[in-house]
């Protein structure tokens, strides 16, 4: 039995999908006839029931993967393949606070939305109304509107925020913006962006390398998919193989200071801070990376 | 003001790494002296502390990232790169309820119990005891025990559980548990795997194939580091370049219902539910798979 | 001044492509009218002329690649990226003698032909009629077919000839004939298989491992292309993901001679012969598997 | 049986490799004592020897890829897995002539020399004299230096010859040295550069924008290995991710020439030419590239 308010995802026969909360008393119009919501709350997810016209819909819990494939979008979103790793790097979980500029479609904003559950918060800056209200609406849609503060400022003049645990900037050119973000974010935050090309990542790493910035990665994932077919295994013919390049850094007040003479080192280097390959490292027991706790 | 019972993560000038959980009038023994916690809590995240002996540490909150690091491990752990994806895939968040097999050493056990919240369950299998009482250990360690149920049960005999929005296995033989699968999630619960060779991937297919599983999906995640130097960029001169494939399903009740003749199709043929390549098509707004909202 | 009997390329301003073997006296028909070959000879390599309609053609002297493309093909042709490495691995250069299977179209019997030089020799066999007249045209057209014996046989009756160099299948059950290469080719020459699905390797491997072969080595080769464009440099967004696997095994009398006891070992081990990853070690003079010389 | 003159490579039990020239009456020392070069000729290729100590050595032919690895080097060497490919983009076979600078140590230089063969030429310059007496060295020691013109000058000062079929540009800053081209090369020949940073790829794809090049190609070749292991099969744990980025522009006089108002066209647009994705485009029949011959 399916709750009022909760998100069903309903597919035809054929692949057709339609996102909505589930209301007692409402229909879903489709292209193959009218669906009872109560007939979807008491069929159950994973189970068929009929449209008016006898055509069978599938009735399923959508996931993140589901809702942010139905967010619609005037601009480019991100992949999942992207967002999920964004999720770690950034630590992003229930209860977290992030910022994130532009909000563009709200792809990403729908999850980090998802991950910061109810007592976190998103707070996503877009500089263009039309940008701003679709991707209220997509937020609405969803059900993560609550979850989200969204604010229609040029991020030029600044957040108007500060204290946040995260930060991301999927923005043309994130390197006249780094001034804002200490004021952001707190101490050692770290800093997600996002950029199509390697001139772009050139100009990011001289601005964070002047700024207040440690543990600098820069990183792309790729997806190879195989043709789930057991006696001929291969990957697929094609694949994506540029979407953009992920860098990262911590935010630090004081990223180099050094160590007076005949003093102890006040500062840490970064090299100390990011080991050299923190993701891929085959990790064992006496990894000297290893925490001691 | 960090307040007690938070997690802290400090880090010494030469990157030693000690995780802890806050107590007020606590001490921290490093090995370049003694730390006191009531001036890590006053210092607040991203400051400087120093030992009884002068030296100084970075007061850090830990992002799940830093966690996953510190897992004392006996087994092979998981990378972010596929935890990442994992959580996007499977739907994982605020409120979940996933189950998990085997533990090992409690790696994505961690994140899974991260992301799914204080609202949300994480019911972790293992049949080895020895990796039981670790992976309870880290867990414990890291403050994310309550969100999870530790079973020290092999799978051959059954999942205890059932409705679970989510299940992953990481075992060698997972094609001889699929039939434990039903009993154990909701109808239209995604199921990932992970294997190391395509021998395992062509069993495991064998078996989702003949059984009530749908939506197959066989794929591997790549990531490639590059130098952060921004006149010099060039990707690192060696990476990762295998650690395993990730195979989905999602579980169905009737994958393959055949229309009666003069009758409606009762079920949705995989190739429906299944977008040819979900995560990286290129999606517009006039895209055949966006959803009807 | 361009002599008789050498190959041209044609190409109009829409990106047409003629490739002609140049005839004193001859003509070309394009699309855009006629083409004098005594003007294209006298025009001269990387130069314009004009057909009778008044349209230009730009002159070219055809790479190896350029013929390649222009193989008449009914059949999956292979690719530069594994023609290339091929050739390297096999030791192919002028003077060498080759044995291939099959045919198909002739496309990499176009490159084996066009490395071998007129000291060479390429055996190439193919059961089927048509493909064997398909190639043999198409060798005739690139003037390689002296260099090139073609015989229209299936191998299962094994090879006509013996003393190879080296030995390539490109076969759908290559397993099947590792019998009949000890008589085809000389003792520790090189062989490879190009396979596109993972079950065929491990089939192959099983063979290999059965037989009289050492040295051993499975690879795939990718390239990723990038948008040449200075100040937007980025990575195309799609790319070519599988073609094959490329598998390599050295033919051995006696891969696996057991030393007696007491006695001196008379054979070596695989791992001795192969280097655990020949082609990508960084070199240093100190290498260990530097030669002595 | 083998003939004077010809090159052989020993293989001892422990893998250590001896390349030489085989020498009527003459002797291999070897770690594992003398080797009579008679019997070696006598024993023939694929055969095991004996040391006067009693120690088994293999015979083997070496291929081009086995003078590679003995290369002394002081320098990087190129891989093989470019090495291949560009000897198809460049055209590179028996009787053609090829400029090539640096020298370094002599790698690629033997490969060129291999596959030009007798009748085709290599002119390799190189402007520290250290590098061009090694690589003469390296020529020498694997019998390909009479196929190899070297020269120890600086082409800041331009180059020597003219009319060659290709070019290759191992240098740092090859955008200097463009202007240098037209003179060295006949119109249409194909040029290719190695570079490791994107910074000067960008920095070239400038150069070439400006000068008498179409057909600019930016390109990487990754080789991934895989364990060869029938049961188990996988790739291997790690794999070379980088070693550099390939540049190839074809040489043209007029590469934008403009039409005529009322005129036909006289220069052919770069689209026209390069087709966008040259190797990796599946190829059939009614292929719109493919050639009318």
């Amino acid at each position: 039995m399916i709750e009022p308010g909760q998100l069903i995802l309903l597919i035809s026969h054929k692949g057709k999908r339609y996102l909505r909360k589930l209301e007692a008393g409402g229909e879903v119009h489709t292209h193959d006839g009218k669906l009872l919501m109560d007939e979807v709350a008491e069929a159950g997810f994973g189970q068929y029931v009929k449209t008016h016209l006898g055509k069978s819909y599938l009735v399923l819990k959508p996931t993140l993967h589901d809702l942010i494939k139905g967010v619609k979008r005037q601009t480019q979103i991100m992949y999942p393949k992207e967002i999920g790793y964004l999720m770690m790097k950034l630590g992003i979980g229930p209860g977290s606070t992030v910022i994130e500029s532009g909000t563009g479609s709200g792809g990403l904003t729908t999850a980090l939305a998802w991950f910061v559950g109810d007592t976190g918060k998103v707070i996503t800056y877009e500089r263009r109304a039309d940008f701003y209200k679709l991707a209220g609406k997509n937020l609405e849609r969803v059900g993560l509107a609550h979850r989200v503060e969204q604010v229609n400022r040029n991020i030029e003049d600044g957040f108007l925020h500060s204290g946040a645990d995260a930060l991301f900037l999927d923005v043309r050119t994130p390197w006249e913006y780094l001034g804002a973000i200490p004021d952001a974010v707190i101490p050692g935050a770290m800093c997600g962006f996002l950029l199509p090309t390697v001139n772009q990542v050139s100009d990011l790493l001289r601005g964070l390398e002047d700024g207040p910035f440690a543990e600098l990665e820069v990183l792309e994932i790729l997806v190879r998919r195989w043709k789930p077919v057991a006696d001929r295994l291969r990957p697929d013919d094609r694949m994506v193989a540029h979407t953009g390049f992920l860098v990262f850094a911590r935010y630090m007040e004081q990223p180099e200071v050094q160590p007076l003479p005949g003093d102890e080192p006040e500062g840490i280097p970064d090299s100390a801070l990011s080991d050299e390959d923190p993701d891929d490292a085959p990790v064992t027991e006496d990894d000297p990376d290893a925490l001691e706790v």
